[in-house]
């Protein structure tokens, strides 16, 4: 008697049509981690998933809506992998927070340079999560201004902006040619918020 | 005998194919200042330059090529006007230099956002341009390392382009919603500069 190494058929489950979307939002998002926007076809997906074209466009009406719910995942991602952990003092706060943002990067990059250098194509909608996320980052910024005693003034929040960008290229740049080691790359993001929010 | 107020046809001037170009790219930029780059179609410009969409063929081969020779020819109009005076004082010169960038911003704000934010919708053209020009703009900054008593390394390097980025934010940020006065602006950007530097 051999013994078969092929692997039983993955048990068919039933999914609501929410927990289906929610499924194929997944599998997009991971797809993107290697690929960029424009190269994101609902065909491709269908493939991936194994389901037809056809009930695809039950979930999404076209690629523009695909899309958009896609790139407002991996946002969300984004913004819930690199959350400020409250319980720690600022300074490690800030820290892990860089660190976090840094392997997002490093495990997203394709996606992510496609997000921030132009894949929204006009299209408001993107440009509208794009700009959404981008203040969101920013008032995690914000938070800091206590903490490096610096006050809460237009000019403070406009360098907390400014700051999240610096990062934002920095960490873009590095990725693509990284001369430093990451541990100095995260040392120098850090020191830069202070130094940054005290020119206001 | 009643005086015409209409004028005098324009004198028609022959121009070389070269020349015509240039003057059919300047109107482009010029459109540009006012609307996104989605929607400067050649319909639209042959209307302005008051030829026909035939002729206008002639000079650029299709859509893409007309948008990718009008926004080189803005990256080229904006690393000329905020060229670095060279005969002055290096504080003076970024002062100036910053200045005549919030300037630019101002002057052409729906097409450099369109151009910051996702214009590019995947051309790897128009992204090329978009790089060279954030690179030249950063390897000015680079000059400022020596004036500011910073070591030229990979750190400082990477901490220069991701001040201009800061910039660019700031400046995009404050165009939007302007709640400092361009004086300020400018100084809070100037001292940013040495500040971030240092934090290499």
């Amino acid at each position: 008697m051999t013994v078969t190494t092929k692997p039983a058929p993955a048990k068919r489950v039933r999914l609501s049509p929410d927990a289906r979307r929610e499924q194929l939002l997944d599998l997009g998002v991971r797809m993107l981690a290697t690929r960029t926007l424009e190269d994101l076809s609902i065909d491709v997906l269908a493939e991936q998933a194994g389901i037809s074209r056809g009930l695809l466009f039950h979930y999404f009406k076209n690629k523009q809506d695909f899309h958009r719910a896609v790139v407002q995942r991996a946002a969300d991602d984004l913004l819930a992998r690199t959350r400020p952990d409250l319980t720690r003092a600022p300074a490690a706060r800030l820290a892990l927070s860089l660190e976090h943002y840094v392997d997002y990067v490093l495990a997203n990059r394709l996606s992510y340079i496609s997000l921030v250098r132009g894949a929204a194509g006009g299209d408001p909608a993107l440009l509208e999560i794009f700009e959404r996320t981008r203040v969101a980052m920013t008032s995690r910024v914000t938070d800091y201004l206590e903490v490096f005693g610096v006050a809460d003034t237009p000019a403070a929040r406009l360098l907390a902006r400014g700051w999240a960008a610096l990062v934002e290229e920095a960490v873009l740049s590095w990725v693509a040619d990284p001369r430093l080691t990451k541990p100095e790359l995260l040392r120098i993001l850090a020191s830069s918020l202070p130094a940054v929010l005290a020119a206001g």
